[in-house]
């Protein structure tokens, strides 16, 4: 198959593998390992699912004996703490592996090396960085909770191509087709979390689920099994008792400011809602950022999947809290009266716009998907244009 | 080269050696005519120019006795009428041309076939239909004006990914880079006129003007010494007489209502400006309807493009008159307070959206450029998903 004098067609299979868990892993990374021996493959794994084995062991289990003597290609360092199935980086000496490739090193500062260094001092050969983009672009939530301390947070947003979201009237329903609506299902499948404001529970009543049969996978009952947690965004505690969201399975977390008091809280957790009390930021409302790192250290999120209005959408961008967003286009116009994208209400000059840089345009049935991410200074158009053929 | 029992290539080599007239037959259509005998070409040609002969002279004469026994292949039914170089159909007749092929018939209905039938009448074998659409779209304006006394409209746009042309004070240069801007130009210097709003001059003093240098065309001079019409909607007459457009070489038509008095309107006129009075609309504005139409008749408009802001392209929308959209979209947002694409004031309803068809997105330089046309009616969410996948 692959030329076993190269490394890279070994290491992109183990990526491949380590992205069936897209959709199971959370909050664990998605991991795979191929174990080649003599230019064939001997053994490989992925990791499936938290609390199951890591990548390495489902490998080595394949491979048995023909482990001894073998490299390793790993999606991601090799674990060296004992967690539920021992540290990997010891299951690999033990099983006889001679030399480990891995793509990354793990992305938590205060442990990353401690795998490589194991294998190191038991005489295992070892080499990293080989295709370390592609790992890092697997698991973007896992990487930014263990380097940063907060989620990697997606916008995902429905617009027509004249940049609206809604008629002026909040009526919204059906602006993008079927194809984009399972992306979106996709979307919300990956994370883990789904962050909204209040108005788009009060005004689309919205549940914020994985419906196994809109996301068109096989093991869609599966992935369904495991909804994200929804959290609405309430700094005035407005969440409707009725709301349906509450009546979901899984569970949905109120974030909301220290003023209010016991009572209608009491009376939110007795619907079924978690509430819990944030700092408020300079506006007043709920600090985003504490949010974010709330939800990164207490509920290990790795991907949040940002679904709101222009309000919160646009105050997520201005604190610089956005890391990618996935626009799908419908090919409508609904005219200047209909809501906007994004609020800034501090942008009033050109000089002050937020470049982008789009990272990919394809159509989605009917529409159309812009995934881009915010540059992280605005340019001037002169430095803009610096660079232009 | 092409394999001479296959018709299509040399029809397709017609078409293109009519695109090399794109910049410079207005008002008359791009023509092509190749010349074939025995599997190869005789003679070529295209109309470069008004005025000058026609594509079926060129290639005539550039074939001379090797016309006799000869195919032609014809982008545009040969003329029946006594033009400036005498009747086209004719003088392949006169050439000993036996068989001609030609992509359409002439789009105006009234003379439609006259050519096609000389022919016929001299014994010449005739077949059209070849490459047809192709050849529609090689000139949309000119086909509009003949067969529906209109031109082809063509809006452009330059916005943000958030669907914005402008800050709110009206702050827009430089939204999109130096490429984009270069297919502006580009888009300019083929068409017929150029339709702006007054409040595009008060407030941006565009010019409206094809620049050579901005072309990157090696024939960019010769282009530019034909300036399109500049035409600005005006129905307050408030131009103001220090308009940098009014002092561009070509021509300025300032299109307002009857109910001004003669004194702004001689000093407009005094100051370059050329001033017709058009008949109001519903709005009590200038009927568009009417002008388009005005532009057809009396100026032979093919291709407009329509440079302006949200309330006229919207009221342009609005009523039908939009043929086609070159959206230029910058990678970058202006937020909820920025200047919208179309102010469609009528539009309060989901089922009221305006449907879009997009024909082609690609990268220009930094930016992307979606071309786009109106449905005829606007589908409602129901139909538009019954065609999904």
């Amino acid at each position: 198959m692959a030329d076993p004098t190269l490394p890279e067609p070994w290491m992109a299979r183990a990526l491949k593998l380590a992205g069936r868990g897209r959709y199971t892993t959370d909050p664990n990374p998605r991991v795979g390992c191929v174990l080649v021996k003599a230019g064939r493959v001997v053994g490989e794994g992925w990791h499936e699912r938290a609390g199951e084995p890591h990548a390495e062991v489902h490998a080595l289990r394949a491979a048995g004996q023909a482990a001894r003597g073998a490299t390793a290609y790993v999606t991601l360092e090799p674990c060296a703490h004992q967690g539920r199935t021992g540290p990997c980086a010891l299951a690999l000496v033990e099983a006889g592996v001679t030399r480990v490739v891995v793509a990354m090193q793990d992305p938590n500062p205060q442990v990353a090396g401690r795998g490589l260094a194991l294998l190191r001092e038991a005489g295992v050969e070892v080499e990293e960085g080989l295709l370390e983009d592609e790992a890092l672009a697997l698991n973007p939530g896992f990487v930014m909770r263990m380097s940063h301390g907060r989620p990697f947070v997606r916008l995902k947003m429905a617009m027509s191509l004249d940049g609206r979201t809604a008629m002026r009237s909040g009526e919204s329903q059906w602006i993008t087709g079927p194809r984009a609506r399972r992306e979106v299902q996709r979307l919300r499948a990956r994370s883990s979390a789904i962050v909204t404001g209040v108005e788009s529970i009060i005004f689309d009543n919205a549940r914020l689920t994985v419906r196994p049969d809109q996301l068109e996978l096989p093991d869609g009952e599966a992935i369904a099994a495991r909804q994200p947690l929804r959290v609405v965004v309430d700094s005035r505690l407005r969440l409707p008792l009725a709301a349906a969201c509450l009546r979901e399975p899984g569970r949905t977390l109120v974030a909301t400011l220290a003023e209010h008091g016991t009572e209608r809280r009491e009376r939110l957790e007795a619907a079924g809602a978690e509430v819990v009390v944030m700092p408020a930021g300079d506006d007043g409302r709920v600090d985003l950022d504490a949010l974010l790192r709330h939800l990164a250290a207490r509920e290990q999120a790795n991907e949040v999947l940002l679904e709101t209005g222009a309000t919160l959408a646009g105050a997520m961008l201005e604190a610089g809290l956005i890391d990618e967003m996935q626009l799908f286009v419908a090919p409508t116009l609904l005219g200047g009266e209909a809501r906007p994208l994004f609020e800034l209400p501090g942008l009033s000059l050109m000089a002050q716009q937020k470049g982008l840089e789009i990272l990919d345009i394809r159509a989605v049935g009917q529409d159309w998907r812009i995934t881009a991410r915010p540059r992280r200074s605005s340019p001037t158009s002169h430095e803009w244009h610096r660079g232009q053929a």
